[in-house]
């Protein structure tokens, strides 16, 4: 084991799995995607060119899930993270009220396309309303995440109306990131509404096709989905073609597979849970995605030693604006979790 | 057909062909893919995240194309497109020379990278080398394109040493845009060299698969290099891995592919290139790629009546910096674009 650990970005554990190392590490599905995705695929023989929007039946079949819709409202991007890089970018400088912690890629992203964020910290992790509304104001956009990564928390639909309102009086373009919208155990999503809205979702984390890079915006504002078309018209063409063939065809499969993997998630989030509370450690009850932000006292010395001498990969808070705190996703089978808990247990004795 | 036809941009022609409508608009192959990259190919069932810099094994087989190479020299994008958008915003800021007529994409990407583009005219479709002497200096890059879309040049290799040596000595980066190189009618490509070369490259053109979207850059400078691969980690994540298996299997597929297809469009070069010469256009001749750039008087009412009158669609030179003129891809079988030529002759005599 590497003795020398400079934790300063995710990115230091790449090539760091196998040989006995327990990762609660990468926020990725480990579950298998439905198999309609990917057997017997017909790989398509004309690979010209698809419309810079995405291909039409896929915008078609997703138009069906969301309220009052057509295909126009959608863009088929490079996975939801081109989503966010496209949007912020269209939006030409400016203010982004921005919920702390934060998705890590979420600063970068803001910074790269020109814009200031403005941070409103969570209180439970979840949106404080009062401090949303005073922060909010003299901002372009929110971007919210509901459920959440890394807090696993959702935002109450009470919340989410009050956002819905407060942005739509002063014409502040609500961002909603709900790529773990089909992993909620507490109720079903809340879509939210308005002419000022654009949700980012994508088919990695409902189907678990991380790599295959196939994420949506959907907006009523055309004229804003057409500024994104416009842009990537240059930046990146049509998405991949055959990902999208793959994305369609997952949309198509039984609602049993999705049904099934959230029960899955659910046990996971149960012994995770409960496993580092008996630990004693302070954490918020997961209720949606598949991650925990439990508080830890010197949270580089135990994540170093955590992995040096224990085999376990966990992520800093600080690489999600919670310091004090660890990531921990649990897209690990209830062996390695229950193996990973005993560990850190172990580990924590001797800090 | 539309009487009324505002040409803005390449865009106006989307969903407008068959129904007897030849079009030379589009520029992308029209050949099939080789049988390789789509056959009986098993989609992984391991769709989790890949490397954002590219998977290993597709960046090991190109390291084997270029000179003094390691897979750590590239990074797999979703297309040239990509590879350019990202080049020019990990630069933050500063003038880049471009030779105009350029590919009608670079002037957004410049600017939505906020860099502010510098032009050099092109002398019979190429690099006037002492214009670029002079206006080379205070920019922060180049970005050249041999074989050039639309113009159909490709550089002498004197020009292209002469532009090592220029911007070796003056420390101006070279962003050499190489989709076009295994269609050369007149040599072997020269590979642009130099620790301040960013060659981009894709799959698309070769293989005709642009729509699965996999490209790449390529530089000995690992410095920048990791500098995209930080910012790629954060606005799309991996090039989508199906696309690469893709790839990697159309590399593999036999060397007498690519040379059949050169022939294809040699023989269309010959005729489209005579073709126009005998209508009576002035036009330079093809040496790589498969566009033709002639000059018309009145290329807007000449575009416009083509298409609504002839039904035959071509570009205005317009977009891509090149006013007087219309641009023809030539990516049409023999028999079309035969017809094509007939129709441009009907419709020139109406002008």
């Amino acid at each position: 084991m590497d003795k020398k650990l400079n934790l300063t970005s995710p990115a230091i554990f790449i090539g760091k799995q196998g040989n006995g190392v327990i990762s609660f590490g990468s926020g990725q599905p480990d579950l298998p995607p439905p198999r309609e995705a990917i057997k017997g695929i017909d790989i398509r023989h004309d690979l010209r060119y698809g419309l810079i929007q995405g291909c039409t039946e896929l915008r078609e079949s997703l138009a069906n899930e969301y309220p009052a819709s057509s295909a126009e409202n959608f863009v088929i991007t490079n996975g939801a993270s081109e989503a966010l890089d496209l949007i912020f970018r269209a939006m030409d400088n400016g203010k982004v009220l921005l919920p702390r912690p934060y998705y890590y890629s979420y600063p970068p992203i803001l910074k790269y396309a020109g814009m200031e964020p403005v941070y409103t910290d969570l209180k439970q992790g979840r949106i404080a309303i009062e401090d949303f509304r005073k922060k909010i104001k003299g901002c372009k956009a929110v971007l919210i995440n509901s459920p959440s990564n890394p807090t696993g928390r959702i935002e109450a639909i009470d919340t989410l109306k009050e956002i819905e309102k407060v942005t739509g009086e002063l014409g502040i373009y609500v961002v909603s990131d709900e790529v773990y919208k089909d992993i909620i155990y507490e109720r079903e999503n809340y879509i939210i509404k308005g002419k000022h809205v654009i949700t980012v979702n994508s088919f990695s984390k409902t189907y678990a096709m991380c790599g295959v890079r196939v994420g949506y915006l959907w907006s009523p504002d055309q004229k804003f989905v057409n500024k994104i078309i416009e842009m990537k018209t240059h930046t990146s063409m049509n998405t991949n073609l055959v990902g999208q063939d793959m994305a369609l065809r997952a949309m198509r499969s039984p609602k049993s597979y999705v049904a099934k993997q959230l029960e899955i998630w659910r046990k996971r989030r149960d012994i995770i849970y409960e496993g580092l509370k008996d630990i004693g450690l302070d954490l918020w009850k997961p209720e949606g995605a598949f991650y925990v932000l439990p508080k830890v006292s010197q949270p580089k010395k135990f994540a170093t030693k955590l992995y040096t001498d224990y085999k376990v990969i966990v992520y800093l808070g600080s690489w999600f604006g919670a310091p004090g705190r660890v990531r921990l996703s649990y897209a690990l089978d209830e062996k390695e979790i229950k193996e990973g808990l005993n560990r850190i247990k172990d580990c924590l004795k001797k800090i």
